[in-house]
């Protein structure tokens, strides 16, 4: 961490400053200019609190210069993080994983029919919304506990290990057969829900907020992580930008910027961070070839009639092609 | 609502989609040209999914012609709805508040001297942290509980109403002597927060999400009212956007925009949005000038030390200064 | 088209408006509902003034339901745009091209090696800046006539054509035997010079502005081919957007948008839209992925001592590796 | 200016680097941490190049600690700029003016008759757009030359000095009469424009970009008072960010951040900035109370009729009611 200090800095003041500092473990290094002077902090700054030291009289700015997560950030943890469900699938790592399926759980009929779809085309997780984040207080807000239920008739029928959203903590009961617990982007900084996360014994597929930096997700991860709970699954979902032509701005290169500073699985959700059915292949292509762990894609059996996020969503037939395609993608970059 | 027809629909699919709508209580007039058909929806169309219709295969998109909020839409009501409080104070309409005080409750010292300084100044309301949104588990977390009792303490001593924020939504019950519940930024979109809301016998404080449009914030609020709960107050705390010079972008025309289409008051956190001591007298002039019914300003008895956001507080001697220039413009402006 | 109506409009005032439609070849079907009245325009809507239209007393709003671009839309133009260059390299439709070479032409030493490298490494052409656009006025400014000069020597020496920006059209004459002209993203909205450039017989690269929507970026590509230039090659290099992970933010998403909605060619330069050699691979790999039509990269013999980007520059050496590996993945696409 | 040396980097290497920045005049200070090694450099960076030094093997980044812009910077230059036009006309300090008119000039009359009304009210400046940057090359594209002798016309009928648009340098002989040169959003990073300016003998309106940061817009400011015009005026016309409900957002901050880091004198274009005609008196009355040093005001004597962005010019009639309030304001903050 490094404090600029205010040319009108009395030499007093300054070395208070640097007392203070010392009492705290930290070893200050001061640098003088003609019109700046530098206070280089080395030693474990993260006990340092950067808004106090940057409200004080003499000090102009503050920058840091190491990250500000630790259990999250490779250069403590040069491993990749493989995260391993109760049936043997693994995430993270070399493997590569499909989550599809629906939008919203609809009915017993829809979901088993999607899920054997799906896994007839190669997925190894079922998605599907029981409990839905809608803008509107008068859009179909999911069927809950009821949509939970026939998640696990359609895990029971398949074999295959469910994600889905939780929304309120509270409701988290309800989730015990579920293997993996996605966190939206809406309360990726709903930061009391990532303290109870931390807690959970189950994996968390934590999405990026459509807003945030690719820092505070990772500050989000590192709740959950710091917290006892080790196994975070990333998700990028498209960032808001000024661009309407797409639903959102799918932060492609994202993926290799968590790679590099951080051990943790990235997934990409093509149906998110596109809403358009028909670019869903493109970014499929382009985020296996960006080296995702996985792709979340939104299958439906009948989208016409889907009751949520119809417009992105792919038919059973559409994503076999295209997890075709994208096996032939990822053995090309192997 | 207006549908956009594809080029290549057939007349039995249109007319397949005219006869469901009829069905559907929605009258729809029909116009064709040379390369488009326009299908108009008039009549009631809130209940029209629109993903659903969107998806349809003969349907190129959809275009919105009325806001999809309701209850909170100066349309509907017309008058400006006037929030009061139990000592009798009024935000909305023709009335001015400040909301003054320090980022987080520090000790009882702290407080009531922050408390009794801001109501000499003309703050009609204490405002003040007891449980603390952090993008950082490592950072200070707020003093939670004790931070609520320390605010009714200051309430007691100096009579000023209280608001703070709620995090979450099992706290509610330490809130019994707060005047108006504060939701923050990150958790405008919290909807399971938004319906326990609605059920909530308080004045709600709805910050707008640091990424939200004003439409999103206003159907958060829709959320609430449609609940049941009719005190909602918007508080706008700037925008994130790729500026870096200010901590958010103040969006000030969202001042006259939320007067124009919804009767509920709003308020402008003049300290959230600049991020800079130095900034918040010009933003909290120009937020006054355009029309806002109140300032919520961050005030600290000594913010070099403030154990957080430091920066951005003023000290009671400058909250004196400012708060008699804002009832200067305030004067020019009425 | 479509007009939406205020609901106090008086019967007359839309029948005055519907009349003076009719003038200009327009036919106006009017819808009317209980809250809204839509007048849908059918016919030739090019030559209405959206802008006078939306301020007429009577009208609520406009809303576009075709592209305000022809030229440049693949509705009218079905087919794939492929640019020749004289030495017959083909850009568009089913071609791949790498555009390599140094951010700025430094010597004729330099320029030659680099052109040698990449050359042998697959690249169809050799890039290289002669006037460059620095934020600074203090920063190195390109070599300007004699870098033109340079790059015709490597042209001459490897037989690559060249692709080069043209920063203000007063220079054209220099750019005689430059094969391809690149119109950086701060020029992306000069207008005078756009119209210039439909006089010009060269293909035109247009990159996109780091803040232009697609549809804006299409508008740009339409003033020059309704010029007369034909020869269109767009540039997506990354847009401006909060995440400060990278230089920019890579809008994977338009290269599929591009190819939905028009004819012309699109390239990815890789190194502006990440800005971090070590991204350079993964980005390359994705928008290969995503269907471009070719990269553009930038390769230095000794990024280290680049006189500007050298920190996104890759070493020919890495060039060598990425061409095989995007090779790869595009043969996986096809 | 500051820079992180990475972990792994030898202590040969560390000296050789603190060697050549000797000979560039630079005082390296180097402070080692456990993690981390910091070199601080003090004395004139200026001439450093941080493309380069970033590049470098064993940079891991460089922090800038002072601006770059020095012509433009409040630090070097306390003192307000004071622009002065032939008529006495002053801008800047503690001076206040208006720029108002019609969008463009569309006749004699229109032009005549604006002038006219808006020097009544108070106006100290006529703007009108001669020539005019639209994003379709099918939009009406101003009058050019003949609009600039309409100005003129208009200019000796009311003594009101005139601010109007310059788009192509080749056209600067046409603007002999005009009192102020704009130059607007999409050109101000039209870098060889900006060089050219320098030489100009008349004050420059620069106008913001609309996803510019400030930091880049006094850059831009930079190239212009380095080039040797230091009668530079900026003009804030709000930027680019997700929310649609404004054609853009006004960023009011950078009203009093400019005054903070600059003695350019500042205007607001509350036209452009909201885009709607009901907004544009709460823009004018919060950009006077942030202290801008005048406004610019679209104001045209046929709203319903003007040939471009009609929606957001307002009246005469509603012009002088602005204007007074505007001045109300003034005094209150004064």
């Amino acid at each position: 961490m490094i404090v600029i200090i205010k040319r009108e800095a009395t030499e007093e003041k300054i070395s208070a400053l640097a007392e203070w500092l010392k009492t705290q473990g930290i070893k200050p290094d001061i640098s003088r200019g003609k019109d700046i002077t530098i206070m280089g902090l080395v030693g474990d700054v993260n006990g340092i609190d950067t808004d106090l030291l940057g409200a004080l009289d003499i000090v102009e700015s503050i920058k840091r210069i190491s990250e500000p997560y630790k259990a999250a950030n490779r250069k403590f943890h040069p491993e990749d993080t493989v995260v391993t469900l109760d049936n043997g699938t693994k995430i993270g790592g070399d493997n590569f994983v499909f989550m599809a399926g629906p939008c919203s759980v609809e009915s017993e009929e829809q979901i088993i029919e999607v899920a054997s779809r799906v896994k007839k085309a190669g997925a190894q997780l079922l998605r599907g919304g029981a409990f839905k984040p809608r803008t509107s207080p008068y859009a179909f807000q999911g069927m809950g506990a009821e949509g939970i239920r026939l998640l696990m008739e359609a895990k029971a029928a398949t074999g295959l290990p469910v994600v889905t959203e939780l929304m309120d903590i509270k409701d988290i009961d309800l989730f015990d057969g579920v293997d993996i617990i996605q966190i939206g982007a809406r309360n990726m900084q709903n930061f009391e829900m990532l303290k109870e996360l931390g807690q959970v014994k189950k994996p968390i597929l934590l999405k990026r907020g459509f807003s945030n930096t690719i820092q505070e997700w990772l500050m989000s991860a590192e709740y959950i992580i710091s917290g006892g709970n080790r196994d975070v699954i990333l998700c990028e979902r498209g960032i808001r930008t000024f661009e309407t032509a797409t639903r959102n701005t799918l932060d492609i290169t994202s993926v290799p910027v968590i790679h590099k500073v951080s051990h943790l699985p990235i997934i990409v959700d093509v149906s998110h961070s596109t809403g358009h059915a028909d670019l869903v292949e493109s970014a499929s292509l382009a985020s296996t070839a960006a080296g995702a762990n996985g792709l979340m894609i939104e299958v439906h059996n009948d989208p016409a009639h889907a009751k949520c996020d119809g417009q992105q969503s792919i038919t059973p037939d559409q994503f076999d092609i295209i997890s075709e395609k994208v096996m032939k993608v990822r053995s090309a970059i192997l």
